[in-house]
């Protein structure tokens, strides 16, 4: 497949460990081009930059050219590659490799996963890959996956609209128990905000949480990880609850 | 009902005229809350602030005390509100009257909606109201039918996870011709970039793009506001495209 070209883009930044090996676990697939933000940008969720201009610098890793570095989004560098950096557009946008899982509400609040919203909103076959633990450096697997799912992607295609989010155990390859399609789960974190004072004797607020996992079924994204499983969830932005639809045309709207 | 708290919030800015005018509307129907950020933050989508300190400013608007401003985007804004600025949990969050339509793409990089998904996340009844036009202040109608939609879900609250998005055409009542439940529809843009260069002769990139309008159906959100009715779509966050997921399980992924 010589002529396929792949875009990866990440949240964690173009000098994150992540996104080395996504094109390392790619590279062979096609013409792997990194576009990615030129610092962390976790917890984006769909931004886009309007209001500013976006400027590219072509970043060296190891010794060699490894790819363009945006000062944007994860969205603003799928738009700005796809537009403006690349000579066709890409046959797969790849997000990730994420260090932290992205399930349950995190993706909503995910750069990951809207680097790959992005790509399916311009009609490219994507998929985002998160490794679920944000310490542990276990990408030996999650690459081996990476690999496979967009192998896949290039063979069968992808439903107008739906892309796969992908979490990966951050295990050894030999403790991983399986691979299974899951639904999005109901985790969420349980917050509060830190309200401190500075220096100069002004207050501010950080924002802490713990995370919730508040299902048990087992064709969960978060229970299927949490037991060493790979959670493979196909995603779409069909935001409409049509469900709710028929009982909300029974309620009168008064406007006087 | 002397009892009831509603936080209202939205992305264009705590001087935005939008806001002024949803605080007249719901004012009322209890103790409104204004907590908003204190610049445009538009097109962020679900963006929460993790990497920084939030500051918060209480903000005068025609010489009284009009609310609070936070360095952060809306969905700061309802975390830190509900968090930290109101004295117990508010029974309805509104976000808006948002300067421009949030229909189809729209919902997903939109600051406002994002506000109102917040809230629901914490397990508030949500409502984001928007005016369809980036330039006409023609907010009467707009009020009154966010002070009737806040009364009805007051009443009736709303099914856990889902919010309403409303979009007001901008006209004159006069010109109004209903109100229409809706599906959120597929209209994007057609974007490009301009590649400029700075009095510094670096090279810079400006995001711009034509809105289409891709649906012909009567029900979908764009459609509607073009046909001078009110639309409201019931919105959701479970992401998972359940029709895919079974064909999904017929893929065999290799990792060797």
């Amino acid at each position: 497949m010589p002529d396929l070209s792949i875009l990866i883009t990440n949240d964690d930044g173009i000098y994150a460990p992540g996104i080395w090996h996504l094109k390392e676990a790619l590279n062979d697939l096609g013409q792997v081009i990194v576009v990615a933000p030129v610092a962390e940008k976790s917890a984006v969720g769909h931004a886009i930059t309007l209001s500013d201009p976006l400027r590219v610098q072509e970043i060296d890793r190891q010794g060699r050219f490894f790819g363009y570095a945006v000062n944007g989004t994860p969205a603003d560098c799928v738009k700005l590659g796809v537009h403006c950096l690349l000579k066709k557009k890409p046959d797969l946008v790849v997000s990730g490799i994420n260090q932290g899982p992205n399930t349950a509400i995190n993706i909503i609040y995910s750069g990951t996963v809207s680097a790959a919203a992005e790509g399916t909103i311009m009609g490219i076959p994507s998929l985002a890959v998160s490794l679920a633990s944000f310490s542990k450096q276990e990408f030996s697997y999650a690459k081996k996956i990476a690999r496979s799912m967009a192998s896949k992607i290039i063979e069968n295609g992808l439903p107008s609209g739906t892309l796969l989010n992908v979490n990966v155990p951050a295990v050894p390859e030999s403790e991983i128990e399986g691979i299974e399609i899951t639904r999005q789960g109901k985790g969420r974190y349980e917050e509060s905000f830190d309200r401190r004072t500075d220096p100069n004797n002004r207050t501010y607020y950080w924002l802490t949480g713990k995370r919730m996992i508040l299902d048990t079924d087992d064709d969960v994204d978060d229970i299927v990880v949490m037991h060493n499983k790979v959670s493979v969830t196909p995603i779409h932005y069909d935001l409409t609850n049509h469900h709710f639809s028929e009982e909300l045309k029974t309620w009168r709207f008064r406007t006087e």
